[in-house]
């Protein structure tokens, strides 16, 4: 199929080709695709941004229903251009087909998930009722609403190019609070950007939403990137990428004159506990599951189990045996950019002297490959060197063999945050190793049994964000219903007549909690 | 009655003393009290977190009715000694008995709030059922709980010497949320930090609570504070304070290799908004209100009503005249502090030339006091000059006289965060300036509706938090059951044995909201 491209900026309900361009690559290939794109100048970000403010005053005015109705119109615009938007991503990203289009599904049930939570709210709404003939002084009439922060800058990130870019969680949840976005786009995927802005664009004006609630800026140039956060208007960034890049935009905003929240998803290793039982009752099954996990996307998920925790045993052994197996028949892979390949080698390189190697996928065929490693490495020597505990980002995992139960504690002490992590053990031997999944719960922000981390559901109770570096923000979570709160902030109405009260805290509102 | 004073910090259940020592000052009569107090060094610094850090290990195990359990008894122990901390806080703030004995129950009520918050909760439990049978996917059983950040600094407030300073807010939510505290105690009433740290210390013990649980470090040397909030087992801090000082702090956090939450209450000056219909109908009232609300504790409340807002008119020009006269009959003050008294009179000096200066009350005997002052502005001078929409800390307020209807919502858009915002108006008049009362919303933590923004009450929907700089985390609030909120995260269980669930999440609560 040929799908024309614009290249350019969306903002104000318009396409604006401005500035330098630059050409993205055909990922699987490693080649450059004609098609210019162009890139944001200061200019662009604020005319964005100012179309984003504009719109913000209308469009918090608009109900929770009018919001709810809005996500779920995008959904259907999205999935009407799921077709194009696939093979665009599918080019762009070299990620294969079904799970792009599982992808893309996700993206739209995040959509709707958040219509859902606007129609049918998981929290009450906390009432303190009058008490006038208190004493010494009577008690006011105090009610908590929630406000949006205000228009919003997101990030898209290269490895979810439509679940964590463009239409993805930050964007969805953002909507979702009453915030307007402007959206940087990953330079990696410009093309599915445009696709998706395409949607996006028709998704408002079907619903007769203000034109700058929604603006798309193209751009590789990192200059784009400090002036959107430094922008006066912008009052909440959404982030998804290298611990290195997100630093750098934190920084920026906490150095604002007005410091704003930045939420970034900055990288995490998700620890896998391996304990004795589940090794030596399951090791082969225990094994195929994790490099399975380890490979999906090419390694290339923020719930990646990269390092493995286990005592050593004859269990272990044969963990080791199986999965050095499994993991020698990987293929190499294209990765979603040559920077990330090359990021991923340098690493592996740095790291293997090291480490024991036990086991490597099939031989790259380019530079924009990756060839899956597995290596180990004793308890004392991870405990020794924090290198060995930091991120590589591709399909390669670490085990490190600890001598004892006590060091295996320690090797958790000295994690950092994570976003998650898995317990593998069998029932009877959890209560052996509470203090073990007690500290490893402080590290992360989603403990997982006998699962592998790599699917993130879509749902609820979901948290997806740990404690630094995994996330900025610990308290906040860029997945799942409780997302949306990450751009509201409360507000109490003391005394507030009836009728000026925000339709929710009126009386009659049966998810009013009082007191 | 004569009271005893250690003068040094208390760590691991003991009184250390240690460094240099300072002298605090009579705040009546400027004099200094011949008590040595000492000044915490790194030392000391690294000594209390270290004990906070281990003491949290213990102290997250207890129960939501054990925290509830500690609160309640710590108000117990700071009522029994109620006498001896009401008069050592007279005479280390120069604030009047009445205000004090009243500050002390509303310090007791606070823990007590948050222990009905512990054991009655207002939040659901997050839960998302299993779906075994789901395709393609099953669905894994998911339950949202929440962990304590770790040990947490808290900064006493100068103006608050109970209720935001060692026993006050920060330190009970804190305790309550699951963290071990270390306050820093503000100089300007070391003696009342002590006598409460004598009564938290005895409701450790008596609930068997570890000793490290809460320690109080004296200081009044700079370094002490950017030390404990540089100091890596520290994971959060709560502040009341200047803006000069909270932003030098809040910049510390953000720089560290792991950034840390900051929450810091920096001022305000709390707008009030007089509509047209009410100054006609209550122009007297309303102006005798305004003076003794600013004049409340000498002007040394966070939400001293500092600008008032209104259009020219009949009514208008009768406010002032009441006013004005009111204002007259007010006496000069000590202040907290000779160095606030002195900072008021740069401030007001620096400003007035550029003010039509209204009244001032009785004019000082010492530099210690202040004078109250009620100014004069154009709405478009208020416009011109960032300068005077700034925080005068003490017995003063600006009155905006704007021009028309259109000035005043240009005026309230240029103004900067607020903690809080009162609207006088008649409810019939408050629908024609529903743009104005929508746009102060966003600028404001609370709203409030013909009362004084003076009276912060404690209880569950209350936000004492607003966009910066009123505070450094809107999202957050300082006073109410909410508080605890920040100084936990969530944390995602999925797939957990029941058995290891924490009590809450465990099937058969009935505050589960499931899905």
């Amino acid at each position: 199929m040929t799908i024309e491209l614009n290249g350019g900026h969306y903002i104000q309900g318009r396409w604006h080709q401005s500035g330098e361009h630059f050409h993205r690559m055909a990922a699987a290939s490693n080649q450059a695709l004609p098609e210019p794109f162009y890139d944001a100048n200061d200019t662009d970000v604020d005319a964005a941004v100012t179309a984003a403010e504009a719109a913000f005053w209308l469009y918090q005015q608009k109900s929770a229903a009018e919001r709810a109705e809005l996500l779920d119109t995008m959904a259907e615009e999205l999935l009407a251009d799921g077709a194009e938007i696939v093979a665009m991503a599918m080019l762009e990203s070299a990620l294969p087909q079904a799970r792009l289009q599982g992808e893309l599904g996700r993206t739209c049930n995040q959509l709707r998930l958040f219509a859902a939570a606007l129609r049918d709210p998981m929290e009450p709404v906390i009432v303190d009722r009058a008490q006038p003939e208190r004493t010494p002084l009577p008690k006011p009439d105090m009610r908590l609403g929630q406000l949006p922060l205000g228009p919003v800058a997101v990030f898209g990130a290269s490895n979810f190019p439509l679940a964590f870019s463009t239409p993805g969680g930050d964007t969805a949840s953002a909507l979702a609070a009453g915030c307007s976005v402007v959206v940087k786009g990953h330079p990696a995927h410009p093309g599915t950007s445009e696709l998706c802005t395409r949607a996006i664009a028709r998704a408002i004006e079907k619903c007769d939403m203000p034109q700058g609630l929604f603006s798309l800026l193209q751009g590789h140039n990192p200059g784009l990137s400090t002036a959107l956060v430094s922008h006066g208007a912008i009052k909440a960034i959404g982030f998804t990428g290298s611990l290195k890049v997100g630093r750098i935009l934190a920084d920026c905003c906490a150095a604002r004159a007005e410091p704003i929240p930045f939420y970034g998803e900055l990288g995490s290793i998700n620890p896998q506990l391996l304990l004795p039982g589940m090794l030596e009752a399951h090791a082969e099954q225990l094994a195929q599951n994790q490099v399975t996990a380890m490979l999906l996307g090419q390694g290339q998920f923020c719930t990646n189990p990269g390092l493995l925790l286990a005592i050593k045993g004859p269990g272990l052994e044969r963990f080791i045996a199986t999965a050095s197996n499994a993991l020698a028949e990987q293929g190499a892979g294209a990765m979603l950019t040559a920077g990330i390949a090359n990021a991923y080698r340098q690493g592996v390189e740095s790291l293997l002297p090291q480490l024991e190697l036990l086991a490597q996928g099939q031989a790259i065929a380019a530079s924009h490959q990756t060839r899956p490693t597995l290596a180990k490495v004793s308890g004392k020597a991870l405990l020794a060197n924090p290198a060995l505990r930091q991120e590589i980002f591709g399909p390669f995992a670490l085990l490190a063999v600890c001598d004892s139960a006590d060091e295996l504690l320690n090797v958790i002490s000295a994690l950092e945050g994570q976003l998650s992590a898995s317990v593998h053990g069998l029932e009877e031997e959890l209560a052996d190793f509470g203090p073990h999944i007690q500290r490893l719960a402080f590290k992360v922000g989603r403990l997982i049994f006998n699962q592998a981390p790599t699917g993130v559901e879509v749902c609820h109770a979901m948290q997806h964000g740990g404690p630094y570096p995994a996330s900025t923000d610990s308290r906040s979570t860029s997945v799942g219903s409780g997302a949306m709160k990450r751009f509201l902030r409360p507000i109490c109405y003391q005394n507030m007549p009836q009728a000026l009260l925000p339709e929710p805290l009126k009386d009659g509102n049966p998810m009013i909690w009082a007191r």
